[in-house]
């Protein structure tokens, strides 16, 4: 969508209620709830989507009067930031609409806690997404390997980006940003930096032509969808490398197909051809990983992991056995205990016996 | 140092055992003591210093045999990775000397929490940094601006970086890495990445001729390091740009004179030069910046401010003036907040005057 189409959008807003007030009537909002209630698996197209439940926001009303204003005041902020093309972050959104109301001591916002939900409702309302509005979320990932990016402009060729690679953009929508060109067979999705740092290290994406990207934990909006990019637009598939944990497979499943919370951005960010490339719970077994380098599964993770059973995008088989399988080993595993193996075990044979024998899980 | 002599140093441990053995006399160590009393603040450098206090470690002693063990197990395998010349994580050093004792259930570690204490044992015990030992402390950070470096062989020119900059490595300590050429005047070190982003998206690099950088809270080792190394090797002075609390008062004294906990890598960590450009307590005023804006102080904030008062590197007059008005009004800023003035505040007024009025702290 383009960016006046966006601005337009925030206007409209502002338009509806001058139209209300012309015809006397209550200014009101129609916002899309953002709850499980209205969420669900569309099992053909394989993401997390958002029914069509909405609530009105209306002006007229004690209990939303507030609500209404904050609404209006954080769609001026982030109208101020199309016009100027500037980009900024949820906590300054929230300093900018801050104000003590004249005569008063009564503040528009006393938390960030009010000011995000809005600009989530705004998000939906709007059908824009928080990049779109110009508001970053944390920036924090690198990428290296056979691809070119061009940020603010700038070529970046990530096969000379060093060991330590190009910096994640935390938006890849504006238009200084594209990705010009990628000649990998593949994009690895590394949760942690230790194994990303081991892999760039060791030149692996030259060895095996492909792009490292790492989030440094559960993957940031900006490293979830410069992986969608490349997937969409050089036809690329991904495998996503995580501890053995019921987070590593929830990692998985969001970049798979998207999570709850964030379900009406599924759309745009969930990439339901991802593959569960490791560590798998029958991984220990088949590399020879001791029950030494195991950590005990503690009850917040069984619980996690009898959540995630019951999800109907883990109803798979072959996902049932795998979950299964590390609840009656008792045990997780990180991919940091390969090292007890040697020091690139990881490299030299974990993830090339990995892709050689196309051992993973979808 | 040379590579060599680190290798060299860690196989000496070993023929202090042989040498040992041979004479019939209990293997020790002398291991410098890591605490408060075994350290001090050198006025004449400007920085934290540590004092030369050992304490022993040997293998004929019922409390310290495990500890032994655990040293020269640690030690073998940072000899693996220089002969090697592999880089590896304080997660992986723990299961690569993890085993369980044959013919026992008993482990050669439990818990990283045992190993990560005895590599900073070895880095003062052999005097080199946890980076010349390869491994890495977390990578996180990122930098723009008139500078090239060199990383893993590649010549990174951070003026055509994108917006998102290149990946501070988490060594700089490497021979494949140098920083080749810096035009710029200055080095302006930012505590958080969405004042980064904002300066990064403004290209204020260009117009004030400087260097970016940030680490994403407390500056990383490989931050803290690359700042050093631009500063001493080409004479740039350095401004740290922080919250006004305790904790960013806290990031820059760590950045200038070091860390208590680390005070024997201030030599080649701390940036005695270095000063403090804000948010300083009287900038609120100065740029007419609303209470509306600030944050309470809590408990926690005012016992943290006290504390930082008596340290004798917080004595200069000026900073106790800075900490006392802080504490004083009660209230603590985030930069942020000078989103409430205008998006672009910070890029187009704060920093600017800053600049040109010389206004900071050393």
């Amino acid at each position: 969508m383009a960016k006046e189409s966006v601005e337009a959008r925030l206007i409209g807003l502002y338009d509806n209620v001058v139209d209300a007030a012309k015809k006397k009537k209550d200014p009101s909002i129609d916002i899309p709830v953002r709850a499980l209630s209205n969420v669900e698996f569309n099992q053909k197209r394989r993401i997390i989507e958002m029914k069509d439940a909405t609530t009105e926001r209306s002006f007229f009303n004690l209990g939303m009067a507030k609500k209404f204003m904050q609404t209006m005041l954080v769609a001026d902020a982030l109208a101020e930031l199309q016009r100027q093309d500037l980009t900024t972050s949820l906590r300054e959104i929230y300093y900018r609409t801050k104000h003590t109301l004249k005569g008063s001591s009564e503040n528009t916002f006393d938390d960030q806690n009010e000011s995000d939900p809005i600009i989530e409702d705004l998000e939906v309302t709007l059908e824009a997404l928080r990049e779109e509005l110009h508001v970053a979320a944390e920036g924090r990932g690198s990428i290296v390997g056979n691809v070119t990016l061009v940020d603010g402009g700038d070529p970046i060729d990530c096969t000379k980006a060093g060991k330590a690679g190009h910096t994640v953009p935390s938006i890849v929508e504006d238009p200084g940003f594209s990705v010009k060109k990628c000649s990998a067979d593949f994009i690895l999705l590394i949760e942690k930096s230790t194994q990303f740092n081991q892999l760039s290290e060791d030149k692996f994406w030259k060895k095996h032509n492909c792009v490292l990207i790492t989030g440094n934990g559960q993957p940031p909006r900006g490293v979830r969808r410069l992986c969608r990019r490349i997937h969409d637009e050089f036809k690329k598939p991904v495998y996503v490398l995580v501890d053995n944990d019921p987070w590593g497979y929830y990692i998985y499943s969001v970049v798979k197909q998207g999570s709850i919370n964030l379900a009406f951005e599924s759309e745009r960010m969930a990439i339901p051809d991802a593959k569960f490339l490791g560590l798998s719970s029958f991984d220990p077994e088949k590399h020879g990983l001791a029950r030494t380098y195991s950590i005990k599964l503690n009850d917040k993770d069984i619980s996690r992991a009898k959540e995630l059973m019951a999800y109907p995008w883990f109803q798979k088989k072959e996902w049932q056995k795998e979950i299964k399988n590390m609840l009656s080993s008792g045990v997780k595993y990180e991919l940091d205990a390969l090292a007890s193996k040697n020091f690139q075990y990881l490299t030299t044979s974990y993830l090339p016996k990995k892709l050689k024998d196309k051992d993973w899980l979808d």
